[in-house]
């Protein structure tokens, strides 16, 4: 094991090298869950783990850990977030905090060994599968799986567009050596905010207290096919024109709310048959509602059945909306704010309470283990897209924070009193 | 060659047989170009073609005839459609038309033979390569290579959405032997009308006498990529939500112009990257403009202009508009209507001069070639959906019909005094 410490210059020449990974022209990163970027990351973190002593292990969804042990046999402070990235997106989300994880777990493991910590518990860093849900959905897949909140089975049956199912996308990985997850007794995770709350206010640190309400769907227009050319209009049943009327009225809905109040959005739709000439017969899409109000996110969804209701009455097609996930306005636990908040203090960093409308694998987390949720600064909270920013100062001022945390949680700060 | 000529029976059950290359479990049939379902009909095809005495070869872009030479050196008659479909298609588009001109060629290769006959030129019946586009773009291909409208390398180097090229579908299929295409005379092609015009009128068989104007594009919007979740509405530039707006106004476009005089079309979409969570970059579409009218696509056209620049305005995006192909209303040769009136009259056969709104092969050959178009009905007009239907006895009348007007052909009718 190392006797020092990683420093904040190893930090940012870690994460340089980290972000030539799946880096694109446009100055992002690609790294869909299990893709060849990925892969190469996860290969390439898998190093620096080793190189700050820690022992590298993967569970059977593909969640790769870093394990330092210091007290043989207790549970671990799990620290961390996801290295797999969107589409040509930027290089912060996510793997930031997965590389801030390491090293304030190398930070924390160099004071055990000097006998400046005592610990009560061991620091696994974690690098959860699949976060993004854009190859494989659903999203915050490794975390889910790990808190059982999504059976391993079904998990590993979710397939890509081209039909790959992700048990085969992560043997064929072949990431080793096979490991039982580890026990957790508490949890912190930095990220950035994709946002411009931080920004807005001036401060270097946001506190996050609670995610955003959300409810998202898949919608299923059924109309005919048809020839484009000779179909007369008033005979056509266009799945597209009923699913771009949906489309359309889904973000002018967020214009019913005060400003901020509604987040909607339609990101990913496929049809059939896809053809210049054939009039679509089925055309399938998401829609995601967010709100940090339960009451508006409960008006949307009344406003949104309006809305399939008018489409399918216009385009003279059937509609199929089906929740498939939601969750209300979920609060993370105060006790890991107050610890958050005493650190940021300590350390002299500006901070504020934060909301998060992004799902976060600490979603996941808090459901079962004291967690600590942390967010640096966004440039314009410009996120999923390559010119995502976040400056060297505001990362090292994350990382100073998240590594008192994991000292404070190592040392036993808002685990239960007995095991 | 055959002495007795093939019998209506045999049509029809050469039909049926057909249907089942490439039958879907709707009814129809999917045989996109050079598929799986269009490389084993042309394999049936063939044989049938070879079961009537003709010599079958394939030109550089797949098209596929059955020559039956009479006046050796002579031209040809050419009489044909095209095999390929839509997916989910019916199985008379095209397919009807093809069989049908083999039969009606080895009803007149019979006449000739047993003397009833004196041909002035000799017959081919033609299978066009990928009339329909769905897989490659443009549609009408191997009549529009023929004709010297595209290239042979343009056409060969356009691909499909998985990569393939046209010059590997066709290599790949392995089609032999390849021939030169033969020089042709004259022209006659029969097909389903995709419209209710024949049916409203109680009638068996359209003249066509013109095919209705059409301007096609490729529209491109270009937004920014972000985070579904966390992007603030007012920073959006998300292109799905832009192309959304072009598609809906495009159709609601058609209500302005009386009934029948616009049809207008989106039917094939992409977007990037196509993921829940990180709304689009950039859509890419089609629009579809067509009328019989040259005033109303002009008009309809300055108003696509203003629909596209109110959506980018709208959603913030860019949007870029690029004119495809296009037709002005377009006749067909009066010659060759009157030649079919002529024949439909003596079977005693009822008729109507019809407009067709869909391009065909004959659209190609029109401009190089006098030439025939004939339509049977279409039940309802459905069309390019696996429902598309043609009564037997609307198919033995179109292919009496057809075989009276090959003969006239054959005997020089149409064609210029002097080849």
């Amino acid at each position: 094991m190392h006797t020092t410490p990683p420093k904040d210059e190893q930090f940012l020449a870690d994460f340089a090298q980290m972000s030539a990974n799946g880096a694109t022209p446009g100055g992002g990163v690609e790294r869909q869950a299990a893709s060849e970027g990925d892969i190469l990351n996860r290969r390439w973190f898998s190093g620096v783990l080793e190189g700050f002593g820690a022992e590298v292990g993967y569970d059977k969804i593909g969640n790769q850990y870093g394990l330092f042990e210091f007290v043989p046999g207790a549970p671990y402070v799990a620290v961390g977030s996801h290295l797999d990235s969107q589409p040509l997106a930027g290089r912060f989300d996510g793997a930031y905090g997965v590389l801030a994880g390491a090293h304030a777990a190398a930070r924390v493991a160099a004071k055990v060994e000097s006998g400046e910590l005592a610990p009560r518990f061991n620091v696994a860093v974690v690098n959860w599968f699949n976060e993004e849900g854009s190859r494989f959905a659903p999203s915050m897949m490794g975390s889910s799986v790990f808190t059982s909140a999504l059976s391993l089975q079904d998990a590993r049956a979710a397939t890509d567009l081209q039909g790959t199912t992700v048990g085969e996308a992560i043997d064929g990985a072949k990431w080793a050596p096979l490991i039982d997850a580890p026990k957790v007794a508490t949890y912190a995770e930095i990220h950035v905010e994709q946002g411009r709350g931080l920004e807005n206010n001036g401060n270097q640190i946001g506190l996050v207290t609670a995610t955003w309400g959300a409810k998202k769907f898949v919608a299923t227009v059924r109309g005919e096919q048809g020839h484009t050319g000779s179909t007369m209009m008033r005979d056509r049943r266009d799945a597209l024109f009923g699913a771009s009327l949906i489309i359309a009225a889904v973000r002018r809905l967020t214009e019913e709310f005060a400003e901020g109040r509604l987040q909607a959005s339609v990101s990913q739709l496929t049809l059939e048959p896809n053809s210049p000439v054939t009039i679509a017969r089925e055309v399938q899409f998401n829609v995601d509602l967010r709100s940090p109000d339960s009451d508006v996110l409960a008006a949307a969804r009344t406003r949104l059945d309006e809305i399939v209701a008018a489409a399918a009455s216009e385009a003279d097609v059937e509609v199929e909306l089906s929740l498939t996930h939601e969750w209300a306005l979920n609060p993370y636990p105060e006790a890991g704010v107050e610890l958050a908040r005493e650190c940021a203090q300590e350390l002299g960093l500006t901070h504020q309470e934060i909301y998060t409308v992004a799902g976060h694998d600490s979603t996941n987390m808090k459901e079962h283990y004291p967690t600590v949720m942390l967010f640096v600064p966004s440039v314009e909270g410009i996120s999923h897209n390559e010119a995502e920013y976040t400056t060297d100062e505001d990362c090292l001022a994350g990382l100073a924070l998240l590594t008192r945390v994991v000292e404070q949680l190592a040392a036993g700060k808002l685990a239960p009193d007995k095991r």
